[in-house]
Parts: structure tokens; C-alpha cells; sequence
């Protein structure tokens, strides 16, 4: 099917997916070029494809300038699909939860590292960027496709899964190096926001703090870097 | 002394500040903010400090108007400084040695990460970021007025070195695992390009290639997630 028109209806809502609150209302998002269709299509998420050149595979055929008009890149790709929002799964033995994390760099980089540490579950709190904003997707390099994320409350989150999961905060000042704690089979890590660290209200829920050796006239470390190397710890200890 | 014409000398040459060109040209570069000022203050490193409230210290007063010309942010800060590049500092035992990154967000993830790990050097390559882009200083949290970063034709950097370090250059496929290699006491790690990863040309200065141990189906890390990892196992290592 071909559409010229950039006032066609079909248009207006690929355009809409671009923002949160509609993403949310129809559950579907938007994805650009070929690696992350790629990816998307290994998971079965896909919806339609749209694309402006007739010799690509495509469910809908626009013009240059509508492509322009769905695409966040500089240089657009061929094509762009629209997907369905990913299924919530059971939670396995490795959680990383996310405290109002704003960097959409930030998330795609955790995802990443999740996956390659074989933590399978994220959970992100209601204050956390979206997920499928274009730059998470793009940051996380098709990895969202293979990972569970989920949306939650973290204070009712943390109460249901107390009693199963050991909780480890980072804390520069009461943490214990991550190296000399013992970790149980079910671990929970949580990661706090980039400038204030982990919420107040949600420290109480902490089975130990940890923390990462380093020069301590450093601050602090990027909030996806500080993740990443505890999961890696967590990974190198199986 | 007090400016309030857009068309001011002064004015035009530090807005000129946000082209690598003419910093280049002069030697210095513009900062925002009071914690990226306090740490170039340490650093002794400040020409001229530049505010639109008259309450603040500053060295130029200027109209709300201008300050929104000079800052690259949001919500402007209450003080911009011009700074003097930094001076090279003679080599220490443990360099990171950056080819080709592009994203300023990971040039500055990458310098805390050094100073946290207690890597004292940074070379970059020729087609590296400009360490004086305004994203690298605000992710690098000011870390940067702390570092010695030089930028270098990196094939002659490493044929001068080649013989007092060992050159650590990661490679997904050959690599060894990074715990099973010897650490010398000098010894420089090249990190590559996002997508890339280290150029060919440069790969024949390998001392040892090397990798980080993660789940096999994730292609790679982030770059600064993975410099990071290796700049903490040998620091973990010393």
C-alpha cells in the first residue's frame, strides 16, 4: 500500500508513537533501520514496516518526506517498523531495578550489560525514562528485544519480593566491597538515579550495601558503569 | 565591568568558544556551572568568569540575553568561565589509550572511570571527540580538570612506547580472558570505536588481546561500560 499524503491518518498516529503517553495508550512502538528490525523480528514483535523504496520489503510505501517525519535520525533509515510492546515474563534469579534513572544513554547502556551478564530481569520504577524511547532502543543496541523489562511501583515491588531475593544497594560510605560479599542464588541490585543515588524510602529494604573499590576522590562513577561492573562482579561469581 | 550589547567583541569570541576550531585556535575553552568552576578552580585554570547576577563574583557582567547566547544548556547556569586548555603532563604507569570514540558521553564516562581506577593518562587519537566539547566536560563531572589527556597521532604514540609497556588492545574473538593475563607495572590499554572497535593498523602493537567474560550471544559492550571493566580489573590487580 503506498501513501503520499503527510495529513493521511495512518501517518498522524505513526508520528503520535513518538511520544510516551501514546505509546502507552496503544501499546505499540516505533523502531528505525535494519539491525533493530532484525532483532524485533527474532521476537515476533513486529507489526507493519513502512519504508519510501520500492525495492525494500515493506507492508506500506511513503513518500521521502513522510519517512523524514517518522524518523529521530539525521540520515533516515530505509525503513521503520511499528512493534508491539514486549509480554511481561515471570522474574528468574537475577533482577536489576532501577531507581529513576533519566538517561536514556544510561538504560540502553544497563540493558546491554544485563544481558551480557545474564541478568534477565529489569524492573524500572514509575519515575524511570520509558523504554521505548528512540534513544533507549537505539542505546541498547536491539538488546530491549531479548530482556525482561517491567514497569513497577518499587516500594509494593520490593515488599513482594523481600522474602526471596537478597537486596544489595550501593552505598560509597556504608557499602562493603561488593568482592566480600557472599551473594545467595536470588539477587536483586538496585541502581539509583544519576545525580542522588538510590531513594531514601527504598534504603530500608536493603539485605546488604555494597560498593565498588576505587580512588576515593572520585565521586562517583557513571550510574550505567557503576551497574554494569556490579553486575559483572555478580556474573564472575557464579 | 559590565557588557550588554550581543554585538560585543568579547561576547562574539566567546561564543566562538563552542567550535573546536577556535579553541584550537586560542587555547581555551567556556565551562558552565558551579561545580565544573570549583573544580577548574582547583585546578587553577580560569581566565575570566563571566555572570548575569550581579550578587555573583564574576570578572564580566553581562544581560540575561548574552548568557543564554554563551550556554549550551537548558536552563542557563548562574556563572560561565573561560578556561585555559590544559598543559601535557609527562606519562605515568597506566594509560588509556582511546582510538576513534565519537560520542561525547562516552569520552566523559571514560575519564571518570580513569581517575576512579587510577589511570592517570588519557591519549587520544586524532579522530577522537574534542575533549573540550561541552557534552565530554558535563559527563565528565569536572574529572576532566584532574586527568592529563593529550591528543597524539596514535601510530607514533605507540611506536615510542612499545618498548616500556604492554599494550592491551581488546578482541572479542582471540582475546584472553582479562583475569588469566599478566599484568606488567606500565602498561596502556587501547580502547576502540564504538561500532568498529581498534583499527587494524593499530593492532599489530598488541602486547596481549584481551576480553571481558560475559554471556556470548551479547555482541558487545558499550564502549565506556567496557573500558570501564577493564580499567577496574587492573586496578583491582595492582
Amino acid at each position: 500500500m503506498k501513501i503520499e499524503s503527510l495529513s493521511n491518518s495512518r501517518v498522524k498516529e505513526w508520528e503520535k508513537l513518538k511520544t510516551k503517553k501514546y505509546r502507552d495508550e496503544t501499546g505499540l512502538f516505533l523502531i528505525e533501520g535494519e539491525h533493530l528490525i532484525k532483532e524485533a523480528e527474532k521476537k515476533k514483535v513486529i507489526k507493519e514496516i513502512i519504508s519510501y523504496k520500492e525495492q525494500e520489503e515493506a507492508d506500506f510505501y511513503v513518500t521521502e518526506q513522510i519517512m523524514k517525519k517518522l524518523s529521530s535520525q539525521v540520515s533516515i533509515s530505509n525503513r521503520i517498523a511499528i512493534c508491539y510492546k514486549l509480554e511481561e515474563e515471570p522474574l528468574k534469579d537475577k533482577i536489576l531495578i532501577l531507581d529513576n534513572i533519566q538517561d536514556p544513554g544510561n538504560l540502553g547502556t544497563m540493558i546491554r550489560s544485563a544481558l551480557a551478564f545474564d541478568f534477565q530481569d529489569i524492573v524500572i520504577g514509575t519515575d524511570t525514562v520509558d523504554l521505548y524511547n528512540e534513544k533507549v532502543i537505539r542505546a541498547s543496541e536491539g538488546m530491549l528485544f531479548h530482556i525482561n523489562v517491567v514497569r513497577k511501583d518499587l516500594k509494593d515491588f520490593l515488599n513482594k519480593i523481600k522474602n526471596d531475593y537478597q537486596i544489595l544497594i550501593t552505598d560509597v560510605r556504608k557499602g562493603k566491597n561488593i568482592k566480600d560479599i557472599s551473594i545467595q542464588k536470588k539477587v536483586a541490585l538496585i541502581i539509583g538515579n544519576e545525580g542522588n543515588g538510590v531513594k531514601e524510602e527504598l534504603k530500608k529494604y536493603a539485605t546488604s550495601f555494597i560498593k565498588i573499590n576505587m580512588n576515593e576522590s572520585v565521586e562517583s562513577l557513571n550510574a550505567g558503569v557503576a551497574a554494569s561492573i556490579l553486575m559483572y562482579e555478580l556474573y564472575e561469581r557464579k
